[in-house]
């Protein structure tokens, strides 16, 4: 199959690197043609993917409509430049892949449905899951969902990405898929503050699954299934986010708890931690919905709010005690 | 309140000490004498709590029967002595809140229904969730869920263990938590000897995911309630135990996929790893109820049947593909 992959970041790199290995005809597209000559002359992406040497058959192109021409797209960009990206591919009438993993202030869209405004011929899937792009692209096992409202597109799309060390498993829960993969960003920072402020692994797993508890309510509020969150790309990259030193979220958070100052750590690492808009998107589309969500409250305190991380974190362990729901 | 706790584990002292804090009369009872007048000498459980001096308040008691004189008492011990240590104490007619997790091969009871069989006048409570005993006694936060059948007495038992750290949630399905406390070292087991392999994070959250829909499916035919392993003695402890290096069932399956070696290890590590008679038990039930259980039939072989703990990781990553379920 001929595919595209749109953004030459870590898991933009490591998933075209699985499908060169599945057989497949893969071209990378990056917004930046300096850079994507870089990675083609080194045959690695040094500062995103070190030490991963890429296949020589991995084909570059600078242009984005050129790049478009494949029967599949994986669009792995951040979520500020994917509706942008995608209002260049109107016409596109095949299978595009979201990666990205994120929540539109305004609309409180999920990725798959920006795109779907843009995009109106293409048949559109998500990919979400607990997956480091570091350890997919060195063979480390693991698995993932490929979502798509449409139940052929999904299996496709499963059918494509799976391989012996990539165990792909299918959901018509598009919006639930999604939903997980955008709200754990939220979480993952309020765990980064649990492990700032010197707690342990008591209070990871406690916040961990009072996360989960919430993620459903709101995710089923807004019409995803409640048992998608029980999956990979709830529980499972929820989990894998909130203990892996690799993840930018996280250790955003871990910032916030041990130095407290959010503007600054804001200015040096906003760019790249898709939580902090989310934060505000989640807040958001909670209050419309009508959703009780204390720890998205909490986040949204300490990062829009000034609220000190101590003093969220003690609120939000002295809830009046209830039954578990 | 006045309270005894039957075992000096780590475990029994975090909860004693906790306790006292809460303002209870606490008194401590172990089976070896010689070892309880070392921590009432030392004011410290030198070998399984170190480095954290017990209030001099606490009492010990190497009568079994004289400390069973207490309105409510906490069965902190191994599986293998609960139902001994139970058959000693068949008049007592108070709360006694279980923290054993296990599950009894010969009849696939928990630890809860073992208890009742000995102990028909007492009101039975389990209490279990992602606690690593050393992070509770440093006040560190964490969350636990208190579970009875009889809804006052969970609540009583909430009320009893509640303080500003150790927040306690309450449940009526008992069975359901006891089983996701039970179920959970089988599951840290696998994540273990992932960890031994070398797997990465990815790896691990697949695996839990795959866990907490497997715990599910055993746990609601045996007549728990679905929520309840979404919850903190499901999901919030099996992910704790994956992660945690304190756990002994982690670190026992790390030895195994590093070392591939069961009868070695096992002699030297048994006694303490819940999850090694648990295996056995909980294929048992499964086979008894019709279930599907893979994780918990790979580590069987593992343990049981002499497999090779690679091909026992590469079998269930390479199931047939399918929708998550």
């Amino acid at each position: 199959m001929n595919i595209s992959v749109l953004g030459a970041g870590a898991w933009g790199t490591a998933l075209a690197k699985l499908l060169i290995e599945g057989g497949h005809t893969v071209t990378l597209w990056g917004h930046n043609p300096a850079n994507l000559d870089e990675i083609k002359a080194r045959h690695e992406n040094t500062r995103l993917l070190p030490g991963i040497p890429l296949p020589g058959s991995l084909l570059f192109e600078p242009d984005l409509e050129r790049a478009a021409g494949a029967e599949l797209l994986v669009a792995s960009l951040p979520s500020k430049a994917l509706d942008e990206v995608a209002a260049r591919l109107v016409d596109f009438n095949g299978v595009i892949v979201s990666t990205t993993k994120g929540i539109e202030f305004e609309s409180g869209h999920t990725m798959s449905a920006v795109i779907a405004h843009r995009m109106p011929h293409a048949r559109i899937a998500a990919l979400s899951g607990p997956t480091i792009a570091l350890e997919v692209a060195r063979g480390i096992p693991a698995a993932i969902v490929a979502a798509s409202e449409h139940e052929p597109t999904a299996r496709r799309v499963q059918e494509v990405f799976n391989s012996s060390a990539f165990r792909v498993y299918s959901s018509t829960d598009l919006l639930g898929v999604e939903l997980g993969g955008a709200l754990k960003n939220v979480f993952a920072i309020a765990a980064g503050v649990c492990d700032g402020l010197g707690f342990g692994d008591n209070t990871k797993a406690a916040l961990i699954t009072r996360a989960i508890a919430e993620m459903r309510r709101l995710g089923v509020k807004a019409g995803a299934h409640p048992e998608t969150f029980a999956g990979l790309s709830g529980l499972g990259d929820l989990t894998v986010t909130c203990f892996s030193r690799h993840s930018r979220n996280r250790t955003f958070g871990e910032k916030l708890g041990r130095d407290g100052r959010p503007e600054e750590i804001l200015t040096a690492m906003v760019s790249v931690v898709e939580g902090f808009p989310t934060t505000r998107a989640a807040r958001q589309l909670a209050h419309k919905l009508g959703v009780i969500t204390p720890i998205i409250d909490e986040v949204h305190a300490m990062l829009y709010e000034g609220k000190n991380p101590q003093e969220a974190v003690r609120d939000l362990m002295t809830r009046e005690l209830k039954a578990e729901d």
